[in-house]
């Protein structure tokens, strides 16, 4: 069952992009590849795009396997596919990694264009203002003008709210989900914490451990560990693990408890896989997101100038990114009286919620999705 | 003002221990000290003895200055003193650092007995069983067989509760604030994290870094960092920091945010005094806290042989030691017919409410203990 509305096999594709794209931090980069996948067909008005934002650690692969027996599809695969909420019969959806990360776009474990080294600590820090402009250069080269949605959840939905400020002619509908507005104190110093495990690890050497052949794999693995604590909830760990021992006490500093393996399995994986420059980049970039900075803390105001139509979605248990902070941004488009349906979802996952296949919520983005009209809809 | 009240100039004692402690890991200390102070006067019938118990990082100096100009009083001077809501007028008031401490009583960092060299690694996880134990000891030492009162919060009041259970003929008053039956796995996984942080430093030396004239500090201070976020609560961290700049956004790694400022100033202080084998010992005497899994996980058989009265107290923002967890215990008293008063104070300040001089919380304590009687109060 589960195989049948599978997208099948796909394979990303890169995007080279040679006029110089002026950061925020004022820093130009010269040249930069974003590496993406498409699933679905895009149709002949050019109308039915829907962009895929990712989060902390997520990329490109959102749908789909790599091989028959891929055992690890995309990490959106429960969303996406042929009858499933976002339907590619329908629609044609891009996933990419963002700027600064570390499966295939530029980023700082990349080799800078005018040396053969890696750009390790120069590579500039990039915010969600840069993601959304270079993402939009994406769109242009695939000939593109607008999107049917943006669609994000966390870090991602802070980019698909972005695009309706800084390109509202070119999306219809944002899909705002377990999101917020900015960080508050509390999610900016988790990051903190993180970042300082990352860069006090001696094999990090300022940011360029890629020429000492080292990993600061330590710190990382204390980043991730500390993540997966604030991506659940308390009750969900207390289900999950509870108090449960490993064995009998043993009076030691090994793994006694369920939940210390988890955590050390989870952090172990990560720091074997994930690039510490590029984490502590994204977390620096949801440091800074904070769109209504620019207008003395105005959220209101920050929107005034958006068009598009809005699903914003909180989940109960989700203590990162509470309810009440996607209720700031509802409030905000209300102000403008904006078109935005609003749900909170009431789940036992935490933040972790929005990437999990609960009936409700699929529902309600099946039925949300069903109704956004394309181009060659008109045409039928 | 506040100076009429001081206990004034005190000055720690120790007691030097020479038969065998057992312990629950089943390791036998075969002699250690307890470094102590006292506040009051014992009376006559040596009846109005107070035992305060410290949490993770707390130690003997509850009240009190060491000088005349010494900034620092005592970790809980502001409740201790004559006049303040546990009188020393009235009271003799002991608070003792805990057996695996760092500020004088037997630990780590101690001399083995049987060579020249530290404990190290080598040093017993020790528990709130082995502490009650200890503690017992020292009120021998002293000449006093029960407790008017014992009183703890956090990692303190599972002491004061745990008091109750191994000894009910020794105390007439448990109170036991911000505290709980046993850690959520949340906070069990936060422990972790600062414990993987401490152990992996490459300054840790498998918990023998004495004899390498090394300090794992990067660890430290990461749990620290990490602590402190805990024991904070979202709002207040929101009030107190918000998302403050300390200057313009300079799109840097360094200190962007006043809240980073705080945090990295609190980690390298701590880590500049606290021994990092104490700190996970610590942490693990929390996790294995379980009264209850000795009575298959039945708290209200746990409590059962109580005969103390008891104050239970928790705040309404604290997200570490949650009022539901104090709600728990309360229950398993009731259940028992136990004397038992309960408030759920408002509060702000998370979990380090305990140690904040709130009027409602310290009228609610001056009332409570100015009921406790002591021997000498019926010959008055």
């Amino acid at each position: 069952m589960q195989e049948d509305n599978s997208i099948g096999i796909v394979a990303p594709q890169i995007a080279h992009f040679d006029t110089p794209l002026a950061l925020k931090c004022g820093k130009v980069l010269p040249q930069f590849d974003l590496v993406f996948e498409t699933y679905g067909t895009l149709n002949a008005s050019r109308s039915n795009a829907v962009l895929i934002c990712h989060a902390l650690s997520g990329n490109h692969h959102v749908a789909g396997k790599y091989s028959e027996n891929d055992k690890y599809p995309g990490w959106w695969d429960n969303l996406i596919g042929p009858g499933k909420p976002l339907d590619t019969n329908q629609f044609f959806v891009i996933g990419l990694n963002n700027l600064g990360g570390c499966h295939g776009s530029t980023g700082p474990k990349s080799m800078r264009p005018d040396s053969n080294k890696p750009w390790g600590a120069d590579f500039p820090i990039v915010t969600v203002e840069d993601w959304v402009n270079s993402q939009a250069r994406l769109l242009d080269y695939l000939g593109i003008t607008k999107l049917a949605a943006v669609v994000g959840g966390s870090l991602g939905g802070m980019q698909a709210l972005e695009w309706t400020i800084t390109y509202p002619d070119r999306v219809d509908h944002a899909l705002v989900i377990a999101s917020a507005p900015n960080l508050t104190a509390q999610n900016m110093a988790f990051n903190e914490v993180a970042r300082q495990a990352i860069i006090t690890d001696p094999e990090f050497y300022g940011g360029n451990y890629y020429e000492h052949q080292a990993v600061p794999r330590r710190g990382l693995r204390i980043a991730r560990m500390l993540g997966h604590i604030t991506y659940l909830s308390d009750d969900v760990m207390g289900e999950k693990f509870g108090r449960k021992l490993r064995d009998q006490i043993k009076y030691s500093f090994d793994v006694e408890f369920e939940m210390e393996s988890y955590l050390r399995y989870q952090g172990d994986k990560f720091a074997g896989e994930f690039d510490a420059n590029t984490y502590i980049r994204m977390t620096r970039a949801l440091d800074y997101y904070d769109p209504a900075l620019r207008y003395g803390g105005d959220l209101t105001q920050a929107l005034s100038g958006t068009k598009a139509k809005f699903l914003v979605l909180s989940f109960t248990s989700d203590w990162r990114f509470s309810p009440a902070r996607s209720r700031e941004i509802v409030k905000a488009l209300l102000d403008n009286e904006r078109n935005v349906s609003y749900a909170e979802i009431t789940a036992a996952h935490g933040h972790d919620a929005f990437l999990m296949p609960d009936q409700h919520y699929h529902a309600i983005l099946r039925n949300y999705i069903s109704n956004i009209t394309t181009g060659d809809d008109y045409a039928k």
